[in-house]
């Protein structure tokens, strides 16, 4: 296709399009004569992800380019280049490791994962965002005088992962390599809004099934 | 206890405390002479409120004053109560209602709930701003080219409802009134990052089940 149709199809303008192109978000297309490419559904993939991290996620494009670059990184393997796409999206501010409320909270996540038995990501957490921000998270509310330990966060824990079991079905219904890669990295970006919407509506619903609308 | 202790068993400094009870946000202590007053376990709950709708919500003071109102305005039955301190919470930016993803994702999230049987959530669906995330949430997938419809996001609902049942069952382990509608606040403040951190972990730990680190 034309970059006409690539617009009129992505719903993205001809000049937003060429910027991508000039920034090396998006490949070439084929060029046909001096003033011509062709551009394929490929591009229009492509150029729907960038949209998504640019307009969902509200990523600068420098930050674009680099999770691109591990999507398409093919020396690495897919666990890796799955991690490293997805880690390279932001994340929450770093735990102060002097911080006492910080230091109690790895130890309960750390009770977490053990008796959970999630042994991988007890062996990434060194390099783990989410580890780091589960941390975080937990320590907010240690500080606030609300001592959540291994035991309230484990039956979380269990429906996040049969959450994460879906997430990885839906993923494996697209082809491996980099478009499974893309489909993982706008879930990241997409499904978070998706799953708290979802939470804040159940919380509702379970509300007034509870306590009517006395 | 006084103010000087109020601020060690917060760590909020009594500058900032000064500031929260001038502002309305912390009730007057019990005046004991003209330059010292009393504040009981009340105060600190409430304190560590605020610093959590501060300091971890980033909500401006003004916000804060509005959900707190609805914390302690008895005249309402609880589920209105809960609701509206929740939904004073900030929320997404509102739907494009003349957007045609937007129109088939109110479809879309409509059939989900006839689906699910939520019906008091079909009921509180004009008012809800949980409601319009999730169609905001929807049309943008819609929009890059994923029809994510009922039959996709009734899976992950159903975790997400089973999640608010645990919610709800943490919530009834304190005393009805303002001080559960406090912990509801706090919850819907700092659960969420934890859900998304859990969330993560459990896509990392399923991802090296599934693959290895290869």
């Amino acid at each position: 296709m034309r970059l006409a149709e690539l617009s009129r199809r992505s719903g993205v303008s001809t000049a937003t399009i060429k910027y991508y192109l000039r920034e090396g978000l998006l490949r070439p297309g084929r060029q046909i004569n001096a003033t011509t490419a062709e551009y394929d559904e490929e591009h229009l993939r492509r150029l729907r992800l960038v949209r998504a991290m640019v307009q969902v996620g509200q990523l600068p494009v420098a930050k674009v380019r680099e999770v691109l670059g591990h999507v398409d990184d093919e020396s690495l393997g897919r666990t890796i280049r799955l991690g490293a796409a997805l880690w390279a999206l932001p994340q929450v501010p770093e735990p102060d490791e002097e911080d006492a409320y910080v230091q109690a909270a790895h130890e309960e996540v750390a009770a977490l994962l053990d008796r959970l038995g999630w042994e991988n990501a007890r062996q990434l957490a060194t390099l783990s965002p989410a580890y780091r921000s589960l941390v975080v998270a937990v320590a907010a509310f240690r500080r606030l005088g609300y001592g959540w330990g291994a035991e309230q966060l484990a039956p979380y824990a269990e429906l996040m992962y049969r959450t994460a079991v879906l997430d990885l079905d839906n993923m494996e219904t697209h082809p491996p390599g980099a478009e499974r890669i893309e489909f993982a990295v706008l879930g990241a970006i997409l499904n978070e809004p998706v799953l708290r919407a979802l939470h804040r509506l159940a919380q509702e619903e379970e509300t007034a099934r509870r306590y009517g609308f006395e």
